[in-house]
């Protein structure tokens, strides 16, 4: 951490912040430049403490932090990729694994069919929502434990593992019965007491990046998954809140470079959340594939029209055949399959 | 809703469109213009169906929404100002409320030294956190069930209501118990099931903005507590997430007369954490004041320099005196007083 | 555009309303639901018309926009997809263009050198600025009328198309006589008086998004061109603010297939203005070729750590020949060549 | 400026750093931690560098900015306020200035009918655009001359500055002739080769924050017109883009208090052009006095609905009058009057 200080600060002052950091285990070096001093703070848990601890001491103008505050999510920490295995399908290696299904189970019927049809089409882990947390009390709040139930009559008939959201950490036990990846939605990526059940379940878990959360804050949610010892985190970028309004949220690209950079975490994107309709999904995915995702979470419905959620960013599966076409070539042009 | 058809959208599909209002039950004109066919759906319950269920149809190209999604927080639902009484502490009348304390309870000394302060000079209510949700696992996440204790002891002592924070739906009781308004963080605003648990309890809470969360998101989610019967909810503005960095958050001043004209919930402001940084703090708070806030929740601390968390936005008592002089004088200018 | 009326307004007030419409020459219609009446107000050009010319009349309650406020850039205007021809090279057609250069001139060597490195691979328009739009006025300002005669005599000698940014509507003329194609900056972008005189000139322009834009902020920008008489414009993605800070600025990857569905123009995308970092670029520059992008526009210097403007961003020639080799592959993958 | 250099970074590596800096004029210290070493850079021009100068080195991680990038707006430059005179009427002192008018000048019945209303209840300065810097090239431009000099007729018989946007630097000259106050607008704010006329012209200026600008680019924008010689600048918050859309813009309270601690140019607010319904306006401006601005920049048209812009945000005369009632208690709250 480098802690400038205000120019004039007296010695006292410049003695107090030293004497801080020294309390704290830290080495520090002095810089006595022309117009002010600055501290440079060292040692490999700085960026465990925050800069408050220091910021707030009389004659400091300013802190800079320079190790990040996530540890255990990082790429220094663990040089080498992770691979997170579920019932065989490895997320993370060079095959790219596509996710499909609908936004939330409505029926018997609907979610056996979805499953069939997009297994068929080469998609690897059916994704379906039970618990739907909804902006609204009003609106349809999924089947819970009845939607859990189907999904996973379905996975025994197709055998396809099942990714499903859990919203309370009541029910962590519960879904991680029915689920083979518990999904946590944007809206609960900052939801702690959360995430450590799930660490604690050390079920594979998909993390979605909240809708304004910088990737140091995710990477530092994921922390909280790793600190339980569950090492069996995937990442899923789904789209940021921005002023634009011709899509649902804007799908953040760069973050597929800066988190293979940082993280040695999978990193796979939910291209329908971020479109909010179904014809801006497919360059979105082929956009993905090509900028380095190790897989998609993709919306599909037999019969978009009568979907109860999302009917707008759901792909037929005939939409949804297309797409795999153009996604095999795009994986194959960056040496990667599906 | 409006429903806009596509040019040369068929009859066909027009009636589907038609055909599909109906069956939700609501009223529907047609508007055939020299361009293209617009369809609109009228009903008192329009805001509660997604526009998806339209706009999914072929031939559509866009819908709009005319109700708003939220319906108990509404004014239209309930024109007059609420009051929220807490412990003969009224929130939303003319006097306007001051609630002050420590972001994180961290002794028996610290806390009754600044509710002994902090009363004396005006505050009503005292804040202060057990549970901290925190970015990171490793920083100190509060006393817990040891903190809560402390607030009663000096509750009891100093005879002053409590404000604290909740932050999963498991605790909803046990803080209840000792705490006289519920704090729903930001991070927390739509984590629906702690929102439904609070809701069922009845007791006064306090709903913070989520950082990226619209105000018609927010007052949707505020629905979620008054569909539980509890008509005890107080909104605070605590600042947006933006671009700029100069503040730790943008505080949304317009958030104010927007509220005030469409709900009649109470609301209050706080400038700490918006600002971040303690000398930021008192214009934020005159200007709330002035903006036509019902209080507001400031961070206070004996000793910021020694504070466990959020030591830089914090007031000393000395500042804090200052601020309620400030304070006084613009709550007059207004109409109101302390 | 619809106009919604307030709960209760009076018939004067609804008659006002129309009266004002039929003034501006538009078809009404009315529909008088349970709740409110909704006034449909109809015809081809309401989209050139303010809503604020019917929100500010008594018993108004809102005002949704149907048509877009664009004209001449919309696919309505245009089905078919406009192609800009830059002295033989077409942009907008099936071969995808690389545009590739330093951020700044600044001396005959370097501009040469990169001239000829980065068309020997492929790359079909060099860049460079000669006037550079600095953030700070003690930074370096391009080269200015010596930095366009190194551009024009490289072309001669290369035989390559130039692209380079005007900033100066007094200076159009000139940079019109040395340049191929024209470049609005970023922020630029609603400098109309600018946008007027490039329009007149009918020369090949790009138009970069502005960094806080909307897609329709944007594409009624381009009418302003298009309104001139000039149909040579070409749109260029880079990026837009947001919270995010790992990347310079947050590419839209969304507003490729956005821009297609509504717009006749061509749009390239600038990785590197984006990223802020050469190592995030490649990942980018192949997001956006399988997201549909009709160009790009890369920085590339041939000694990135002596560049006065940017370096940190540029690719070396080593960098950009491996990357053409990577985009090779995903523009086949889509079915395009470059 | 502080360099992070990479685990693992060689000697040579680091040697390079030190050397580049030194080139620079610039005093170096070096921090050697146990995990990695830290370069500091020293000198007090060390703002005026970009940190791509060292981001660009091999070996180094991240490069951390001390020094702001503006120089001549900070108040490390200036220590005591400034203060603008424009013809008599002083801005930045203790007086607050109230500048009012119609967003553009319509007529010169209109704009006179404005001024004598405004005056008569206490606005110091007449605004009124006469160039319209509009987002569609079919909506209203302004009366350009024929507008300046109605405004010019009205100062004289009226006798009341006038401030009048300019768009265009070929302009400069032309508008400086009739106006007492120039005024940059948002979407100008980096139209540097205006602020450079601008700054020749030593003309009073109000120069609005561009509507996604950071402070500190508004800073470093005000340095352009400052290192011309032009001591006469006023800042203008008018609202930053956000994802909130209940407003037309979020007005950036926070800003107040932060340009009062860094910099010594007084600084105004615009409430209209933020709220974008006239009926948020109140609010907002009697927010902005309290939070410490230094003058309001108010839309007032005498009759709003026949406005030919903006005439949603703009205030009655009645309602003007009403909020100066209000604004001259809330000045007189924190010190001042109006």
């Amino acid at each position: 951490m480098i802690v400038e200080m205000r120019k004039g600060a007296s010695k006292a002052e410049v003695d107090q912040v030293v004497k801080r950091a020294r309390s704290l285990g830290f080495d520090v070096q002095l810089n006595c430049g022309t117009d002010m001093v600055v501290v440079a703070i060292l040692g490999s848990n700085t960026g465990q403490v925050s800069t408050d601890v220091f910021a707030v001491l009389p004659g400091v103008e300013a802190v800079a932090r320079i190790m990040k505050p996530y540890k255990l999510a990082s790429r220094e920490f663990k040089p080498q990729n992770s691979i997170v295995n579920v019932n065989g399908v490895e997320i993370g290696g060079q095959r790219i694994v596509i996710m499909a299904g609908p936004c939330a189970v409505e029926s018997e019927k609907q979610i056996t069919e979805t499953a069939r049809g997009v297994t068929a089409l080469g998609a690897r882990v059916l994704r379906g929502g039970a618990y739907k947390p909804r902006t609204s009390p009003f609106s349809f709040q999924g089947l819970k434990t009845k939607g859990l139930k189907m999904l996973a009559r379905v996975r025994e008939e197709v055998g396809v593992p099942i990714v499903t959201e859990v919203t309370d950490s009541r029910d962590v036990a519960l879904v991680a019965r029915y689920a083979d990846v518990l999904q946590v939605g944007a809206r609960s990526m900052q939801n702690f007491t959360l995430l450590q059940e799930i660490g604690k379940s050390k079920h594979p878990v998909v993390l979605k990046r909240g809708l304004s959360s910088t990737i140091t804050e995710w990477l530092t949610a994921a922390d909280y998954l790793l600190a339980e010892g569950n090492e069996n985190v995937i990442l899923c970028e789904r789209g940021i809140r921005t002023f634009e309004e011709s899509a649902r949220f804007s799908l953040d690209i760069c973050s597929l470079p800066v988190v293979k950079k940082v993280s040695h975490l999978p990193i796979i994107v939910d291209p329908s959340h971020a479109a909010g309709h179904f014809d801006l999904v497919p360059a979105i995915a082929r956009a993905a594939i090509a900028g380095g995702a190790d897989g998609l979470l993709i919306e599909v419905h037999p019969n978009p029209q009568e979907a109860l959620v999302d009917g707008l960013q759901s792909l037929t599966l005939q939409n949804f055949e297309k797409l795999m076409v153009d996604l095999r070539k795009i994986a194959e042009a960056v040496g990667r399959y599906i």
